[in-house]
């Protein structure tokens, strides 16, 4: 007789859902195909030679460390050479501030683990990164959100939402639109988490990515400046981080910076989660780090992306045209494209397979069905023929699917 | 004004608690410290070598997919070789029954995750392995024990438990206690699962580590057989396994093998925890495989271990005598000591870190206060001298307490 799993598995998982991206990864790795659904940093910009010399290094040196059991928050030189990166910055970071985490998806989970409770109110971008609503989701809370332009999440609107528990956000070239929250915005959620007493998850993977336009400090920076010396006992922003775009992801090495109690609660999470993150990897990034290896790659990492969301923006200018209007981030991975002809993106989704291109629906990045006529274009793992190339076939189904489905597209 | 961090946590973190151990581990790092209270491996049998060579070979033919993000049911090689490797033993896997997890203690994360709700009774041995209370505590749900001897979990006495929601096996030399289920009682328990349909977790990370006796086929193995070619369909354990004790545990590698449904079900909840887990210590592990270095590094690490445990043995005969019982694994990392004199395991410890000497409290081990005339000693990773010198001190403490605290050694 069958096992009836359905019966054994507990009622969250019914609020578990696929990651539409992670799903498309299995059909997209297709050499044929022409993807703009993953999320991948380009492989050719990872800094191969130096994580062998890096490997090369640790085994000979300090194998009996680096191949056994770690602390749950981490690898001592790395959360020290983290936290020293933040007090440039000017954060008053210590080791205690920082736990290194395996990707920063897993920030997202404990700190779901760690402050939702079901029923509480997350208030988020809308869109907002997939991988969030995934972690959280099971934990049962409710979702809200408030409007989005070009300068990222409207904070003065935040007030008609209050009281929340959290505020999640993406300041940064934010995954899936690729819009930034501005200086001004910046300062304005500082305050209001500090004057009605939310946390605020602050989610930076992508703020090395720069492509045009000044750098802006991060909110944690901001909060730092703002408290002071007190910013350890009265902060209340935590802070998410990765190595996976300016290293490599296969590394799994992400970290959260907050305040210590924040930071205690989430390593005790960790305990249960993974024991701790591959000590391995993390003595590759604190050699990484310590050779420069980040800053030295960074220039050949932006302008190969740059060139690559220039191809594709001048590809949607010449193919996509008047049928839809995009994004022009100034950094990151990705453009939000929105169709203005009424079309189904998951429909056509399936259409664009026919001709080998690939993207993600827009719907996914919603808690609340929104987004059917936008997607998600990613432009860093394709070199710019293909780009070109895929925008052009992009451009063909829009075009076919506006003609067999006039009504839709009036 | 400070942050009132407990006002923001959510309600399950009341029921997350620090793992004696870890904790334990910080102090324990001192290098004056005789520490019988880690699992570690000895950090001497890790295949340095041939992890060196692994990595020179797989960052110079692989590296784009060594460091790239990768599918969160793992490397496809890996989950290939490890579908083989129970093939072997007569177990009908392919690779959609298994999933590559951070370590087993992941594996235990995500089966909470995806089967246990609040309220659900879970029967486990007692003592029992501390990493599987603490990423289960905080769902909620009832623990339940039934008596153990030396041939393990008695199996006949779990009926005075039913219904379960599942029940929870280290079947050899068990974290902590170092005892073995006999191979009459896993069929026993094979057969209970199915005749009253609740799931079985087998935790099994130490089957490789066997010192005396023979190998015992695993619980999926004898299920397997019983089920033939309906294994997928109608079977109902969960086999959780780790290359942590048998390569390295800062790779944080192990795996979850199971009908395909629940597999399914853990990579759902696996997309929310980590995305995936490091595909660079994945490759490693491939290599190692594929190369034979497990197969070859054991002799070396059976005959390193069987000498510490029976210099551990011979040590207790010597110096702690007629105070005290303890088991005598076949294999396995741990012995586990109950004393006869009254005396708590709590207080003792403060005394016999006085004289640099460390343990676990067995009470880490019970999920209901239980085991304060317990102890688990490690005797893994410490070599010969510093094993008896570590037991002479503790039986010292032992003595010296016995004769201060008369009434409790009573």
């Amino acid at each position: 007789m069958s096992t009836n799993w359905s019966s054994h598995f507990a009622a969250r998982t019914g609020r578990m859902s696929a990651s539409a991206i992670r799903e498309l990864l299995k059909i997209t790795a297709r050499p044929e195909v022409i993807s703009f659904a993953g999320g991948l940093p380009a492989a050719e910009t990872f800094p191969v030679e130096a994580i062998q010399a890096a490997c090369e290094r640790i085994l000979s040196t300090n194998a009996h460390v680096a191949l056994q059991y770690a602390p749950t928050e981490g690898y001592m030189p790395l959360r020290e050479q983290i936290a020293a990166m933040y007090r440039a910055r000017g954060v008053p970071a210590t080791v205690d501030n920082v736990m290194i985490t395996t990707g920063s998806q897993q920030g997202l989970d404990l700190l779901g683990r760690t402050l939702i409770d079901e029923g509480d109110l997350i208030l988020t971008e809308a869109p907002t990164y997939v991988g969030a609503l995934q972690a959280w989701r099971p934990l049962a809370p409710h979702f809200a959100s408030v409007p989005t332009d070009h300068d990222g999440m409207q904070i003065d609107q935040i007030e008609t939402s209050l009281p929340i528990k959290l505020l999640y956000l993406l300041p940064n070239f934010q995954n899936p639109a690729g819009i930034t929250l501005c200086a001004e915005r910046r300062q304005e959620a500082v305050a209001l988490a500090h004057r009605h007493k939310f946390l605020l998850i602050e989610d930076d993977p992508y703020r090395a990515l720069r492509y045009s336009g000044q750098d802006i400090p991060a909110l944690v920076e901001i909060e730092a400046q703002m408290l002071g010396a007190d910013w350890n006992a009265a902060g209340r922003i935590i802070h998410l981080g990765t190595f996976s775009k300016v290293m490599a992801p296969g590394l799994r090495i992400g970290w959260m910076l907050a305040p210590t109690e924040a930071i205690r609660m989430a390593s005790l999470a960790k305990q249960g989660a993974d024991l701790h993150s591959s000590t391995l990897t993390q003595c590759i990034a604190v050699e990484l780090l310590a050779n420069g290896v980040v800053d030295a790659n960074l220039p050949k990492l932006v302008s190969l992306y740059r060139e690559r969301r220039d191809t594709m923006i001048q590809s949607l200018e010449t193919f996509v045209g008047d049928c839809a209007t995009w994004t022009h981030p100034a950094g990151g991975l990705f453009i939000w494209l929105t169709l203005l002809c009424g079309l189904n993106t998951t429909s056509l989704m399936r259409e664009a397979l026919k001709k080998n291109v690939a993207f993600v629906s827009g719907d996914s990045f919603f808690f609340d069905g929104r987004g059917a006529d936008s997607m998600r274009l990613n432009f860093s793992c394709m070199p710019p023929d293909k780009i070109r190339e895929g925008v052009r076939r992009l451009g063909e189904v829009i075009s076919e699917q506006q003609q067999l489905h006039p009504v839709a597209a009036q």
